[in-house]
C-alpha cells in the first residue's frame, strides 16, 4: 500500500450501518484502512466520529475508494475544490463528469460547500456562478447540457449525505430495506398514509399521485374523483391510457368495454376505447371536452375543474393519443420532473411503467407510498432508494376507496 | 321479433367453433335464429354450410348482432356496399367509423370484395379510388387521418375471416385463449358472490370455507369469524399453519410475531407462534383451550362456539403440529372428501395447496370461488374444470372484510 | 378404416363446443366420421341432435376413440353392460380400471344406467349389488380400495356428462379454460420454432426479434449477436436501454454494472451505463462508434455490419437517450409498424412493453413466439388474439443460446 | 432506567453489521446504552471489542433486551448456567422454554459452554448427563420431547454466534440480503455451484438434492439421473408427485400426460399420472419395479440402483400415494430432519414445499442453492437465514443439463 488519505465520519454512523459499510467498501476494493481516531456515541443521542486513514496500491485505487467513501457520507480530512470542465457542445458532457446519486449533495466551490438544487439521479451537475458570491449547483440530465456549462468531474470536493436510521420511529414510512409483504394488515397502514397526506396539506405541500389505469378497471376512479375535487391531490402524473379510461368511463360507462357496475360486456363494448379517443380528438381534448359538457364526471373531470395539472406521457403502447398525450419523450420526462421535484409526497398507484419514471427524478427525502397488486412492482420500486417509503401489494379498487373514507369522513 | 336478415356461414365451422360461436352471440345479444339450411360437413374434410335467418326486437340490435356475426365470418346473404363517408379534419375519423380487427378482412366497394391491406387492430379503413377500376383499402391509425379521407362507416359491406381450426396438426402453435385478469371490478364481483351465499342458506345448501394464514397477517381474520358467527359458513378446512396463526393473533395480539393493530414487531414475536402451539399442545387441544377460556376470539374459536366443523390438515412444512392437526395425508384426504363432496359452494380463500387438495375431491357442477392475490394461484385453481368458477386477484385482507359487509349489513 | 361404430349425441351440443369437440376427437386420433343423421336444433331452446358412424383402422384405435366421444357425453348407440373385475388386493386395482374424471358418470349396470355417487376425478368405480335390483355405483380413491370390490374396467357401459354452456346467463361464474404453463419441455420446442425459423429464411420470409435488456443481463447477448450475424434475423426491435445496455456490455463488459463473466461489481459499475450513453451521444450515434472502431461486438454492431435494420423506441423512463432512439411515439410507432407488417414470424424476447406496441400492429396470421420468465407477461401476449403462438416461460439466457446452437449447429 | 447488565461482543462486529444491530435493538426496546471500552479492529484483520452497559425500565424489560442481544453474538460480561426444567408429560415443553434459531448455539451447562448438536429452528434444546463429565445439548422439536426431558428455559447461558461476513471473497455463496435476480448470468453461477459439488465430493461430503415435479415436466430428468450415477448425489428428497412423474416417464413415456419428445397429448395420457401409481401399487414398490425391470431408467431407477436413500413425504394433495410415500408428516419431517442434517449441500430445485420443508431442518452454516423459475418462491428460501446461499430464478429443464454437462464433462 503505498498511496493513502485520511477521511472522516460522523453521526449515528454505527447503527445506520455506514460504518460498517465503509470497512466494507476499503476490503472489497483492495485497499486498507487504519483506524486513527474512534469516539463511539456512548448513548443514543450521541454521535460517533471515526477518523481513518485509507490505503491503496495505486492513485487510482485510491480515488475510486474515496469516491465510494464519499457516497457514503465520509468527506475528505483536507477537502479541495470540485474539479470544473466546460461541456463540449450540445447534449454531450465531459469525459469523466460526475454522475449524481438522489441523495441530499454539496459541492465545494471556492472553498464553500454549496448545496445542489433539483437533486436528481444520473444526472450531471452544473455550477453557475463560480468565482461569484453566490454560486449555485444543480442537476441537469445529459440530453439538457449545453455547450460550456460548467459539469463537475472527477469525485474531489463532492460530499453526499445518505438518510441517516431515524432516532425516533419513522411509523410505517421505513428506512427500506426491500422488505415488502402483502401479508400486512392494511388498515392501519391506510390511516399512516392518511395522516401523511393531512399533514402536507396543513403544510401546504404538495400530493402528486401517479395513475396507473387499473384504477378505473377495478373501481377506485370515483374515490380518487372525490379526493381530487376534495383538494387532497395537487399534480396528476399517468399515461395516455390512464386518462382514456377514464373519459371511456364517463361517456360510456365501461372500462376496457366492460361495464363496470354490471361486469357486462355490451357489444362493441372493446371498441369504446378506440371511439372515445376519437371524441376526444374531435374537440379538441380533454378542457374542451368538459368545457362543452361531453365530460362531466370522473378523475380527469376534476382535474380540469379544480385546477389540478396533469402531465400525460405517452408511450409506443398508446392508441390514439389523446391530443393532451406529450408524445415526445424527452419532452414528458421534462414536465414529470417539475411534478417530482415540487413534489412533498408521492402516491404510485398501479403503474410500473409511470412510477418509474417519477421515481428516477425523486430526490431521496421524498415520502413516497407504493400501491401494487403485483409484488414485484412494489419491490422494485422500493428498491430505488428513497429513505421513507411504504409498499403495499393489493388491489387498488379497494386501497383508493379505504383511504378516501379514511381522508373524508 | 320484429325485424330479420338472413346470414351464411361456410366451413370448417363446427369443429372451429365459429358455428357455436355464433349461435352464443345471438342469444347473448338478445336475438333468435332460425336455421333455415344446414348441410353439415359428414365427413374430415366436407366443409359444413348454414344458413340461418337472424331475428331481433329492433333494427339497431339487429345491426349489432349482424355485426358480430360478421366478426366471426359471417356474411349477410344479400350483400350491400360498405358506406363511406369523409374524414372532417386531420386526426378526426367520422363519427361511426369501423374500428378493425387483427384478422383477414374484406370491404365491399362497388360490388367487389376487396382485400384490406395492412391488417392491424383497432384502426380505421380507408378507401382509396372508389368507383375506379382497382380501388384500395387499407388501415390508417386515427393520428394518420387526413381530411377527406373516404374512411369506412357503419358495419355494412364488412367481411372479417377469423382463422380456423387447421386441419392438420399445427405442432405448438396453439389457438390461444384468454385468463383471468386482476382488473375486474371487484364490488359488482363480491355482490354476486354474496347473492350466491344468501341463496345456499336459504335452501339449507353447504358452504365450505377452505383457508390461508394470509387471512389472518392481513387483516381478514375478524370479518371471517363474524361470518362463522353468523352461520354464513358451514364447514372450514385449513392447514396446521392458519389454526396456528388465528390462535396466535388471540393469544398474543400478534401474527408470525407482528402486532396486526400497531404494525409493531414485539420482541420474541416470532416465537409465539411455536409458543402458541406449545400452549394449545398443554391443553390438549383447541377446544379444550376454548373450554377453559383461554381462546376466547377468532375463526377457530367461533368455529368450536358455533359447531362449524373444521378439518385441519398437517404437511410436512409444518411447526408443531397442534394436537387437532390429522398429520397423516390420507387420513386428512379422506376427511377434506367429506367435505368437499357436501358442499354446495367452496371459497378458496388465499392458499393454494389446500385448495387443489379441495378442489381434487369436486364434482364439476359445485360452484367454486377462488380468492388470491397472486394471479397464478387462481389462474391455476380455476384450471381444473369447474364448470362454474369466479377467481378474483385480489387482497384477501379487503376481500373477506367486503364480503362480511355485503352479507351481515 | 375397418371397424367402427354408430354414437349419438343430443343437447345444446353446439353452442357448448361439444359437436365441435367430437369431430376434433374423432380427427385428431386418426379416425374418420360420417354424420348419417343431423337435427340442428333451429331455435334459441331447441336442442340439437347428431347420429354419426366413426371409423378407425384398427378396433383398439377405435375403442380410445369412443372413450374420448364418451368423456364428451357421446353414447355408443348399441350399449352394453360395463366390464366388472374383482379387485386382486387391498389398494390394487384391475390392470384396465377406468380412472374417472369430476363430471357427473352413469355407468351401466344390468341394462340400467346407474349415476355414480360422490363424483371425483381420478378415482375407480365400484359397483356393489350388482345383479341386484338396487345396484349402486361409487368412486373409491385407490388407496381405499379392497380386495374383492367390483371395479369397472375398459370403456364401455360408460357416459359421462359434461357441464353444458348455460342457456341463461351465469353471471361470473364462468365456462374456464387453460393458460400457458411453465411446465413444458422445451429442448423441443425450441426445435420447432428453429424449424420454423429455417422454413421463413428459405422462403426469403422476414424474422423480427423484439428484445428485452433481460437479454444482455442473463447472458444471451452472445448468442442473438451470433444470430444476426448468421442472417436469421432480419429485423430488430427494441428500446432505448436494450441498445445500452448492449453497448454497454462492449464497452465497459458490464450490464447494469454487473461483470456478466465474474459476477462481480465493479465500483463505478452502476455509472457504466450512463456513460455508455454520454460516450455514444460524443460520437454521434451507434453506427459512428461501430465505424469509429469504439464499438466493435455485441447485437447492435452486428447489426449494424450486416445492415439489419433496427428502430429503437424510446420511453419515458429511459436515461439518455441515445442519439439513434425515437423520443416521439407516434414516429417510433410507425416505424415499428412497418416492421411488424414485413414480418412473417415475430420473436418477443423478455419485454412486455416493446412487444405489445408490435403486437397492437400485427395481424392474427403471422407466427409469433413469446418467450419471458413471466408467466404473466407470456399470457399477455399470447392472449392478443394471435391464430399462431408459441409461449414459453423461461430464463431467455438459456432459450437464446438453445436457439442458437439448434440454428447454427 | 433503574436496571442494568454488562454485555461484551467481540469479532469483525463493525462491517458484520452486528454492532449497528445492537444499538438498534436497545433502542428500539426502549432501552439505553452506555459504551464502557470500544476497541475498534484499526485493521482489516484485527477484531474490534465493545463492552457496554444495557439500561432498561424493568427486570423483565432487560431480560428481553438482553435475550435479543444474545441473538445477535453479545454475551453477558458475567455469565450464568443456563435455567432447565424437566417437561411436564410427552409433546409438552416447560411454559418458558428457549426456542432456537438456526445458529450455531451454545449452553452454559456446569460453568462450560456446550455446543448444541443438530441446530435446528423452532426447537427445544434438551440437555442430557447435566451434572456429568460430558453434558450433551441437542434441539428436539415439539412433537419429540417426552416426559422428564430437561429443556432449556430462560434466555440465560445461552450464546448465539451467527454468521460473520467472510474476510475473503465467499464467491457467490453471498452473505445474502434478499437480493435475488433473474437478471444474473447463468453460467458462471453454475460454475461456481459444480466447484462446490466437487469440492464436497472430494472430502466425502454430502449433497442432498430437493426435486420438484418440474424436473421431469421441463426435461431436466435424464441429467439428473445422469448426477446420481456419476454419485453427485448422495440423498434425494421429494414428495410423492416426483416420483410418480419419474416413473410416468418411464412406463409411458410421457410426464402428465404430454409425450416429452414429441410434445403430444397422447389420447388417456392424463391418465398415465394414475395408472403408474397403481402399477407400482401392484408390484409393491419402487424397489420391486425396478427388480422386477418394469422400471429400467430415471432419477428414481438410479436412485435404488445406486443405493441413494430417498425420502418421499406424502401431501394431501397427493394422487395414490406410492407405497413408498411416508403419509405421516411427522414421520416425513423425522426423515427429512436425518437427511438434513447430515447435509454439506442442498440443491433445491423447483419445489417450494419440500425446500422449505428441508430448510426449516438446516442449520445456518448448510450451503443451499435454490432454483425455481418463480422468484417469489427462491427469495423465500434465500430468506431463511442461510449464510451461504445462492439464488438462481431460471428454468430447472435448463440448469441441470447444465450442471451435469459441467460435471460430467
Amino acid at each position: 500500500m503505498t498511496v493513502s488519505r485520511t477521511v472522516e465520519l460522523e453521526g449515528h454512523i454505527i447503527d445506520s450501518g455506514t460504518m460498517g459499510h465503509c470497512f466494507g467498501v476499503v476490503m472489497d476494493m483492495g485497499g486498507e484502512f487504519e483506524v486513527e481516531e474512534f469516539e463511539v456515541g456512548r448513548h443514543k443521542h450521541a454521535e460517533t466520529y471515526c477518523r481513518m486513514r485509507v490505503l491503496a496500491e495505486t492513485e487510482s485505487d485510491l480515488r475510486a475508494i474515496l469516491h465510494e467513501l464519499n457516497q457514503q457520507g465520509a468527506t475528505v480530512a483536507d477537502p479541495r475544490d470540485a474539479t470544473l470542465e466546460a461541456a463540449p457542445e450540445d447534449g454531450v458532457v465531459p469525459v469523466d463528469f460526475y454522475s449524481t446519486t438522489n441523495h441530499p449533495t454539496f459541492v465545494r466551490v471556492d472553498g464553500e460547500w454549496v448545496e445542489v438544487e433539483d437533486v436528481e439521479m444520473d444526472c450531471a451537475l452544473v455550477v453557475e456562478n463560480a468565482g461569484d458570491e453566490r454560486p449555485r449547483v444543480y442537476t441537469k440530465v445529459l440530453n439538457a447540457i449545453e455547450e460550456g456549462d460548467l459539469v463537475v468531474t472527477g469525485e474531489t470536493g463532492i460530499r453526499v449525505e445518505p438518510p441517516e436510521r431515524p432516532r425516533n420511529g419513522s411509523g410505517s414510512f421505513g428506512f427500506m430495506q426491500g422488505g415488502v409483504s402483502s401479508e400486512r394488515p392494511s388498515a392501519s397502514l391506510i390511516e399512516e398514509i392518511a395522516d401523511e397526506m393531512r399533514e402536507v396539506r396543513e403544510n401546504d405541500g404538495n400530493v402528486l399521485v401517479v395513475c396507473g389505469p387499473a384504477i378505473v378497471h377495478s373501481g377506485g376512479r370515483d374515490a380518487l374523483a372525490e379526493l381530487v375535487r376534495a383538494g387532497y391531490i395537487d399534480a396528476l402524473s399517468a399515461g395516455n391510457g390512464f386518462a382514456v379510461h377514464d373519459l371511456e368511463r364517463d361517456l360510456y360507462g365501461t372500462s376496457l368495454g366492460v361495464d363496470t357496475e354490471s361486469l357486462e360486456h355490451p357489444r362493441k363494448g372493446h371498441k369504446h376505447h378506440i371511439y372515445t379517443i376519437s371524441e376526444i380528438a374531435r374537440l379538441g381534448g380533454i378542457e374542451e371536452a368538459v368545457d362543452e359538457g361531453v365530460v362531466d364526471d370522473g378523475v380527469m373531470y376534476e382535474c380540469v375543474r379544480n385546477d389540478v395539472p396533469y402531465v400525460l406521457a405517452g408511450s409506443i403502447r398508446d392508441d390514439g393519443p389523446l391530443p393532451d398525450t406529450i408524445t415526445d419523450s424527452i419532452e414528458a420526462q421534462n414536465a414529470i420532473r417539475e411534478q417530482a421535484q415540487e413534489a412533498d409526497i408521492v402516491l404510485m398507484l398501479a403503474t410500473l411503467l409511470h412510477s418509474v419514471a417519477v421515481g428516477n427524478c425523486l430526490p431521496s427525502t421524498t415520502k413516497t407510498v407504493c400501491v401494487d397488486i403485483n409484488p414485484a412492482t412494489v419491490t422494485q420500486l422500493l428498491d430505488r432508494g428513497s429513505a421513507q417509503a411504504i409498499g403495499m401489494v393489493t388491489d387498488i379498487g379497494t386501497f383508493i376507496p379505504m383511504l378516501a373514507e379514511e381522508l373524508l369522513e
